[in-house]
């Protein structure tokens, strides 16, 4: 993709108005991009949606490329709030942290289903961003597993790989039980699904000590 | 995507000569699709690259959504083969038996980086064949973990959950040590970082008795 329009990218909007303005924009990008991928949305569909004039969408957003790019850090920063508003909630171990933030994150799927969609695609339309999503949720997530490690919850010997690991665990339990829940699924299986993951790491990555 | 040209798929090759026409433009739709992503792919440039005559490629395929169809399922089998060679190679007990098909896996993966994008475009492109790749290798894996618990080797609680979340750790490290691979990486990063995947394994489904 060209980076030519980020060097157009206007300014943050400086009135509450105006980050409400842009906040209706965002979430119709993200029914728009969701439901009819990056290919055939439209500005036009985008702004008709958040019932916004046509032109008011250059006040925010350089390009279609651009407001994407927007969104996909915005859903980033989605996942990254719903788990830290779960996670501050109470004072917590480390492997209860690990529950608590894969819970929020199935949740956040839940309702959330196109964030699938749209990271995914981010990884055709806007690979930088698709990099960016997934290395800062791992260092998040390895951020966690040191803290753990040096309370001593956790072994002291957990890594970037375990990171990683955990993260793609916790995207496939999302695919599988959010995003493609299917019928025969019990009322509470994501939960279940979130236990029984936990429990691989409560004896995996807890400390032995 | 219209599923009408699935109905006009021709027969597969009688021959050997036809079969291995038809690998070569799997090969070169490989590249093709890996390189330029699907929309940007012609059947003219993958009849190119393998050397074929335009008019053969419909004595195989149907159409460019069916020869990407048939790619996908052609790269899981892939998958599958080389974990399974990797298995056959000597009796493992069901911990080895998931590192070796980890090791297998980011093996494959580094040879083909292609998958990645090749895989995730399905997605868009072929929503069944996407979800038919993850929810085989998912049977596959569990299949893998109940002969374990059968065995003794694993827990005897292990369900489709922890496939799931093991298959999730496998694609995660994958992308970062197979696709992803940095710079500043050691030359055994992806070996260490297997290693590091299965010490939660071996704690975490290994059999307590």
């Amino acid at each position: 993709m060209a980076r030519t329009d980020t060097d157009t990218t206007p300014a943050p909007p400086a009135t509450e108005r105006g980050r409400r303005t842009r906040r209706k924009l965002l979430d119709a990008a993200t029914a728009e991009f969701g439901e009819r991928g990056f290919h055939e949305a439209s500005i036009a569909s985008i702004t008709q949606r958040a019932g916004v004039a046509l032109g008011s969408f250059y006040t925010y957003f350089g390009s279609k490329e651009a407001i994407f790019r927007d969104l996909v850090r915005d859903l980033s920063d989605g996942v990254r709030m719903a788990a830290a508003q779960r996670l501050a909630e109470r004072d917590m171990d480390a492997l209860d942290t690990e529950r608590a933030a894969l819970a929020a994150f199935l949740a956040f799927a839940r309702e959330h289903k196109e964030i699938y969609r749209i990271i995914d695609e981010a990884e055709f339309v806007a690979p930088e961003s698709y990099r960016a999503h997934y290395e800062e949720a791992a260092q998040r997530i390895l951020g966690r597993l040191r803290i753990g490690a040096q309370g001593g919850q956790l072994r002291d010997d957990l890594e970037e790989a375990h990171a990683w690991a955990i993260m793609g665990m916790n995207v496939f339990l999302g695919l599988r039980y959010a995003v493609w829940a299917q019928e025969g699924d019990a009322p509470d299986e994501a939960e279940r699904a979130a236990q029984a993951a936990n429990s691989i790491l409560v004896e995996g990555i807890g400390s032995k000590n």
